[in-house]
């Protein structure tokens, strides 16, 4: 069974002229197979000189043709998870290897003269000089955007993990907070999120730490003081599915000026959300949260921006005044407002909703007020 | 100043004939810089369809007059902590961005003819053909070997890192065996070695569980039941140095042939740390491996591999038969003896030392006897 929507692919394919799909990158290859990825590099690739390099093709005509590259080392796994793919070469374990294994694939599906869709962005630069060496006359193009569009709309299954990822996310933010105090340096609360993810079974991506009234959102030796805020902009991740939250602490009790800063975030946020369902174009939806900023009395210190999130941050559906594609049930927005204010500093949330028929669902909701920490 | 040896990388750049070194790994971007990388990026490159993508670009005839090539929202960071290359142009945050701004600052150093050393089994391919087509007249060429090259002997500061990264790599299997119990499965022991990692400040990288007498390395729904081994196989790294570290566990009382299979580990491992000094040749030290498990008992089940380990698993130096280059004071080589019988399972140990003038320190040496948990 094939672990994605094939007539979708199949269409999106057809739309961009592709005969043959190949993916490369560990986030599509997990979308791809239904999860699967070789755990020996899911967190490192390099190794010697190169690095590890899998590769899944999907010919538009059948995808029960495809192959998955990978290396003698990981058949144990294979054979333990399982995999849908039963064409399955196996290349030496580097990325010339892998590219040697896929020009013989791809010749024996018989499309060596086929339009090839690579994940141009991520595969290695001397794997795609030796594939075009070994199959010079097919034609070469950016399979990204297809793969995007692949994932825009979210499964049932692909929410539930979404929620938890989420709901991790937020909880490891709060936890971060709860134990901050008087002087501690925003890279030590980096550092707190990132062990509070693992606690939690995340992924520990990134955390931009900003000590008001600083603009410094990278972690560093600036102190978080008395009557200062904190925000903390996180993501986490799990198998590859990543969440991003931006949460807003205070040292003692949050000024009135922090305070309005703060309602003036969420009710912007509240503004968007009320008007999310699927149907809405995307373009209606940013002009939406652009507008709920300029009619704020903070207007010149605030920000809106809006995106698809899943696998990928800033992935499908895109939320700008270019694009007037509707919003689907199951794709997943993250929404964002700030306020940049010069005596309190960044003062920002965001999170994520996902689209339903009738308007949104929250995710990871968690401690969206201050976080007030007791001095 | 130059955060690396500078006599050194001109030497391997003129033994290639490179006039212009360029990396993008995130490990050689901290090597080079000496420490710094975009802690946004630092545990998930993808953005959108493309991917975050720094340079940094040293000439041969002199690296102050280097570039690095970031994204505008780094420019906090490097402010707060420093970087010695001043010369920073700014691109857009994508592959091609990033391309396009590598072009304009090679032109800018008048090298559009040069012979340039990218990381090609790194680079993203759609990068390298913007590159190749803004200066159609430079040579392109590999520069992962002098890399590899300029990395192989460790400073004082690197080695008193890789020995923490060994000491809690070590301690983390330690913790993770203390909590195995007849019939957890492998698969939760994996992934209390990535907690137990965490907590020590260690980002996880893999973890090979082989519970006895089975050879699935993998981690998978395989129980450990009592009187089985396990053996515990992890690589974990901080800041792009990694420890890669292989003990054994026994739910009960190690059986007399487990023993012995362990004893003959521990017999190969100590003969090859007693032949480990700055001047011996590599392949001797391979060759003395290699006899050491002939002459054992268990010849027929045993394998000796041993490899340089640093920032990446397999660098330099080579030990390999084919390489007759002298070990050098500073190097590290991970040195690795298994045992697979097929009563007991897969007996293995692997550490690591580094090469001093008279002999070798041993880098994490903590758990090389048995882990016995009681049932």
């Amino acid at each position: 069974m094939v672990p994605f929507d094939a007539k979708k692919l199949g269409d999106l394919m057809e739309e961009a002229g592709l005969d043959l799909l190949v993916a490369n990158t560990r986030h599509n290859v997990r979308y791809l197979t239904g999860g699967y990825y070789f755990h020996f590099h899911a967190f490192a690739t390099r190794l010697g000189r190169s690095q590890y390099l899998p590769f899944i093709g999907l010919p538009r005509r059948g995808f029960e043709d495809g192959f998955y590259i990978g290396r003698p080392d990981e058949q144990g796994q294979i054979d333990a998870e399982g995999l849908w793919i039963t064409n399955r070469p196996v290349a030496r374990g580097n990325t010339l290897g892998a590219a040697e294994a896929a020009v013989q694939a791809i010749r024996k599906l018989g499309m060596a003269e086929a339009t090839i869709g690579f994940e141009l962005p991520f595969l290695p630069a001397d794997a795609l000089l030796a594939i075009r060496q070994g199959l010079p006359h097919a034609k070469y193009t950016d399979a990204t955007p297809i793969l995007d569009g692949l994932r825009a709309v979210k499964t049932a299954a692909e929410l539930a993990h979404l929620r938890t990822v989420y709901d991790r996310t937020a909880q490891a933010i709060q936890a971060a907070f709860a134990s901050g105090m008087p002087g501690v340096t925003t890279a030590a609360m980096a550092d707190r999120v990132r062990r509070e993810m693992a606690t939690r079974g995340l992924t520990f991506l990134w955390s931009f730490t900003c000590a008001g009234p600083s603009n410094l959102r990278a972690p560093s030796s600036a102190l978080w003081r008395r009557g200062h805020v904190l925000h903390i902009d996180a993501g986490g991740e799990d198998r590859d599915y990543l969440a991003d939250i931006c949460r807003m602490g205070y040292l003692g009790n949050p000024s009135p000026l922090a305070r309005d800063l703060l309602d003036a975030c969420l009710e912007v946020q509240g503004r968007v959300r009320k008007h999310v369902r699927a149907g809405l174009p995307s373009d209606e939806l940013f002009r939406e949260g652009e507008r709920a900023v300029r009619e704020h009395r903070f207007a010149s210190y605030g920000r809106f921006v809006a995106h698809g999130i899943g696998m990928v941050s800033h992935e499908q559906p895109t939320i700008s005044p270019a694009d007037s594609r509707p919003l689907e049930s199951g794709m997943v927005l993250s929404i964002e407002t700030q306020f940049i204010h010069p005596k309190v500093g960044h003062v920002k949330i965001e999170d994520a909703v996902a689209v339903t028929a009738l308007g949104c669902e929250g995710l990871g909701d968690l401690g969206r007020e201050w976080h007030v920490v007791p001095v």
